[in-house]
């Protein structure tokens, strides 16, 4: 597996869930600008993994600073903080990133592993999109794509219509979902319902194993800024969504979710729609390639198994 | 009341309802584009003014032949025959279309009416901006415009995000949104909840009230074509959506929805999502006018309201 990654909040609970994993192996983490600045990006990630003190090498190689061809909005800092993970400050690690650029990183790794690399999406799309441009033959190397994004039945988190990682760089995320490679999209629709409660990081804090103590102040820690930014912005009560968590968690459990088959098109000329992942609902026969979209979950599995991984 | 109407199958029924009920005053009929060519809609409302055989005058106002901006595409023959009443031949009226156009005729009698003029739109909304841009007041002077139109929750009829009158006229939809007048929103989250079976049909033959005989020949017959359309289309069986009676009867009878206050914002510049009317359904505090979205139908009270007024 390898995970694309803004590394805000979420995303380094999602590494630390792919790195704790018996059952995957992190080839390497690739980072894009969107929560953060990509430099900062990469610096959490390099952070995030000497926390994860996982028993081999994960190299991290950064990405895009900015969209394919739009200007560059703002970053969230009111969502993850100034430095990406909650203000939470993680010891530097001594590690360094990568020369090797995300996406030449993204196409080697797939030639070497040969039909068996899992792509975790966490972020905009701007890498995945910058490698499948360069090596079109990528879409049908990669296992499957888990890509965090887009609002099907529910509404966007940006605008009414359009989720942050899609509406950040729309012509990526449709360069993306028409490539033809196997793509599930882990959007909202399921994703704000798998919500982390501070009863279940008090839990997490009581029952973990001695060695993942730090793990879980980091978890509790940083959450606490991403409780308050739901407070204030839906209303949740000492809770959050598990948006990128969730999203690894389907490459490798993939009985949590129930997906259905749709094709999606991504609206990339409007203001009012920008970045809308429109799925034809009708009962028609219908164009383009299917992906598959994540439409139900079970919540309460799915954040039992993001958590057991630390006990 | 005023029923604005691209005279097609169902909007002819609603026009039969209006007229048969004893609590409408129907001032009169503008026409538009839309399901047919105008001049169409106007001699199809002609001779349902003559079928319904209504105790007073109602003229009939001919409007719009094209969109405000667009180039006009084409009508919906598959949907309402070629004649726009399911290829029903019904006898022609000895009246005359007025020489007052639609918009020149809403403004004279929303000023008559001082508030207690009620606007059904059963079309593209062409006539509707149209008089609110010559006189924006006339927002102010309407009791309220019922819209049949838009698509919240549920997909689109015409494209997956759009209904066919929103659709059909963007830029006019958008006005008329913004335009401050009072809207209660009928679109397709309840009209396609509201089906007309023919099992209905057969029980209206039989049951009518003698005076109402033809009426219920006519909807039976006009009816067949539709219900072919949704056979063909939407998988339905023996049964459609009605879509602008609903709405007349919205007015009258407004207990048969449920609405929430919207915000709605039509979108116009986009190809993929144009006509869509988009609301903000995230838990914050919204900028622009509230509108009425019927969320939610008792469509067997709204059916059975429709047909009792022929017994």
């Amino acid at each position: 597996m390898i995970i694309d990654a803004d590394t805000g909040i979420d995303d380094a609970m999602a590494i630390l869930y792919a790195l704790k994993h018996p059952g995957i192996r992190a080839e390497g983490i690739t980072t894009v600008f969107g929560n953060i600045p990509v430099e900062r990006a990469t610096d959490n990630s390099l952070r995030i993994v000497r926390l994860a003190n996982a028993p081999y090498e994960v190299p991290v190689h950064p990405g895009a600073s900015a969209p394919l061809v739009r200007e560059p909005t703002g970053f969230a800092a009111e969502v993850h903080g100034t430095n990406g993970i909650g203000d939470v400050e993680l010891p530097a690690s001594e590690a360094k990133a990568q020369a090797e650029p995300a996406a030449d990183f993204l196409i080697r790794k797939a030639n070497e592993l040969e039909g068996r690399l899992t792509l975790c999406a966490l972020g905009r799309l701007t890498n995945v999109a910058d490698a499948l441009v360069r090596d079109p033959s990528l879409a049908g190397k990669l296992e499957r794509i888990y890509v965090m994004g887009g609002a099907v039945r529910v509404p966007g988190n940006v605008t009414p219509v359009a989720e942050a990682n899609i509406w950040g760089d729309p012509e990526a995320a449709d360069i993306v979902f028409r490539s033809g490679a196997p793509i599930t999209m882990v959007g909202l629709d399921v994703t704000m319902k798998t919500l982390l409660r501070q009863t279940d990081l008090d839990l997490l804090l009581r029952l973990c194993k001695p060695e993942n103590r730090d793990i879980a102040r980091f978890l509790n820690d940083s959450m606490r800024f991403y409780f308050d930014f739901y407070r204030e912005s839906n209303s949740f009560f000492a809770c959050a969504p598990l948006h990128d968590p969730l999203t690894v968690l389907a490459a490798v459990e993939p009985g949590v979710l129930r997906t259905e088959e749709m094709r999606i098109a991504v609206e990339c000329e409007s203001r009012l729609c920008a970045g809308m992942t429109v799925a034809d609902l009708r009962r028609r026969p219908q164009a383009g390639s299917p992906v598959q979209v994540a439409a139900d979950v079970d919540a309460e599995l799915a954040v039992a198994k993001l958590l057991n991984v630390f006990l």
